[in-house]
């Protein structure tokens, strides 16, 4: 039995295996990601994003117990780019694991930077969809949201969360700007802290900057999504086929608020399914997958029929400046195309000479 | 006179108008860049990160003043990653302006991200080899320190400053972890707020677990430098070939502590000569680009000889997941080298049949 076959099968060591592979991006953990590429894309991917201080990984427990709760099978990525010297890992397996451990319905994987945050970007893709394909229907994928590598993550969920905290300082808003773009919803957790107002308010304000036609609905304490059915504003979202980012008060420690923040995400699956963006956006990122990894293979090819040699003596012209790059990429390209003209003018051929 | 012939002369208004053909990587762009190239490799390239709030704009406007009044010219290039929708520039132009217009030793150009952060690292990284060419000895790069787009135009630098302003909130040090790697000088401005001794004592013990070898000298509002010389300190430096990222103060809107930042930027320019490392970071820059370019190249003569129709037809496959994307990749490759192979295999030539 192949690696993948086990896993479709449900065994827990082999998933556990075969995410190391993915992970190393070995030849092996590529074959078993073919294999089961056709038994993905049913799974419902969450992107958790947020500073450091504002209590993504209690949150992301709370959810995953949600969603335990309502039978779903549940995975959660937690990706860690945080910088080797800073050591130590930011996300609290240990804690989350107290409630969680010994379910057979939950799969934790912690996933660290050792490398480039786009390694770790294309590793992260492949673990998500081993999960997808293990039939793991909710995953659960948290980033630290500080660059554009965790923006990269985040763009392989379907639906992205992005959470606050009042108190961690203003120029936090500013910073993550880029951020709050891609925020399907917004969570402001450890609501029960002073600020909580200010914080929200503040989240408002970005929104109505993004959305400028739109009014951004807020109710205490509670769900703050799409308007009322029958109201002024749905009419408007549902003709425009807008989603407006709700923005949800949690305190997960107490786990208040989580079965409104659960709904909200159920709600957004229904919108992308409704509006075809569910689909638009699995697309997407096929695209772009197909896209990365042709671009790596044509390197790959490149680099079997070009001569070490070549190439570095090239890059020494390009250091003493009398190349540059651009001339340096012509001379490599044009001496492959050189190579297969003069192959296509066989000597054996002499017919057209 | 073609633009690059002009620039070298030093007329300002055909730089101008480079830079705008090179900030949107046209033909006549490019190729202006490919006959500048053996010109550049001069300048020193001294990059300025750091968050919203810190007063970067306003610290290189003096250090740009500072650079002048030894005779030297000066580039600044302010890049404004601002996501679309927060809209205006973050960088103060006219504010500087007031100081350094009229001056033809000095010359300002605005980046503004457009597209893709990975875009404006490129252009960026073609703006200031123009400016290096056309004989701008400091080029200072500004960039709003936030993501690894940031960092990776960071990188274009042979001096990195990081800058940092007491009062903005804790958790800016941990998100800033990945950028304080890339310092090479640590700048509290705003030096005479409130809170200077705690941001400093922060940076102080961040860099302690980058160097953990190290003990980290600083001095009150003024230089905090290498240790002096003869002492046990310098002597590890010198042995080892270490740079250990000074902490300096500066009060920029006074003015205060700028000459010393300027004798710490020249002495890290020492430093890097002295140790080979200019060297090394400019040829690490040169394969980098190399690289790249030769890998958009790449895709380029693909999308060139492969008909857009096929790439759909193997893209919908992978849409429907009857095909993986190493499966679509293989075939879309492959296919190529079968055509190469027939290609070979010429009916005119018979002669092996």
């Amino acid at each position: 039995m192949t690696l993948a076959e086990s896993v479709l099968k449900g065994d827990r060591l082999t998933l556990a295996r075969l995410l190391t592979q993915v992970e190393n991006l070995t030849a092996e953990g590529r074959a078993a990601l073919a294999a089961l590429f056709p038994h993905s894309g049913r799974a419902h991917l969450i992107g958790v994003t947020g500073a450091p201080g504002t209590g993504k990984s209690t949150l992301v427990n709370r959810l995953a117990l949600n969603f335990r709760a309502q039978n779903k099978r549940v995975a959660i990525v937690a990706v860690d780019p945080s910088s080797p010297f800073t050591g130590g890992a930011v996300l609290g397996d240990r804690v989350r694991m107290r409630d969680l451990s010994g379910d057979p319905g939950v799969f934790i994987r912690s996933m660290a930077s050792r490398g480039s945050l786009g390694g770790l970007a294309r590793s992260t893709a492949g673990v998500v969809q081993v999960f997808d394909a293990a039939g793991y229907e909710i995953v659960l994928i948290e980033t630290v949201g500080a660059g554009q590598g965790e923006v990269d993550i985040a763009r392989l969920a379907h639906t992205t969360l992005v959470v606050e905290a009042p108190g961690l300082g203003d120029d936090i808003q500013a910073i993550k700007a880029g951020i709050l773009e891609i925020a399907d919803i917004l969570v402001v957790n450890k609501a029960d802290r002073p600020g909580v107002e200010n914080t929200e308010k503040a989240l408002k304000s970005m929104l109505e900057l993004a959305h400028p036609t739109q009014r951004i609905y807020s109710h205490h304490g509670a769900l703050i999504p799409a308007p009322l059915p029958g109201t002024e504003g749905n009419a408007v979202m549902e003709k425009e086929n807008l989603w407006i980012p709700p923005i949800q008060r949690t305190v997960s420690t107490e786990g208040q608020g989580i079965s409104e923040l659960a709904d909200q995400i159920v709600k957004h699956a229904e919108f992308l399914r409704s509006s075809g963006t569910w689909t638009a956006r699995d697309q997407a990122r096929l695209a772009s997958e197909l896209e990365l990894t042709l671009q790596q293979t044509l390197m790959d090819q490149f680099r079997a029929r070009e001569s070490e040699t070549r190439y570095n003596e090239i890059l020494q012209q390009v250091f003493k400046r009398s190349l540059s790059p651009w001339e340096a990429v012509a001379i490599l390209t044009k001496a492959y195309d050189r190579l297969n003209v003069s192959d296509r003018e066989d000597p054996h051929s002499g017919g057209e000479k």
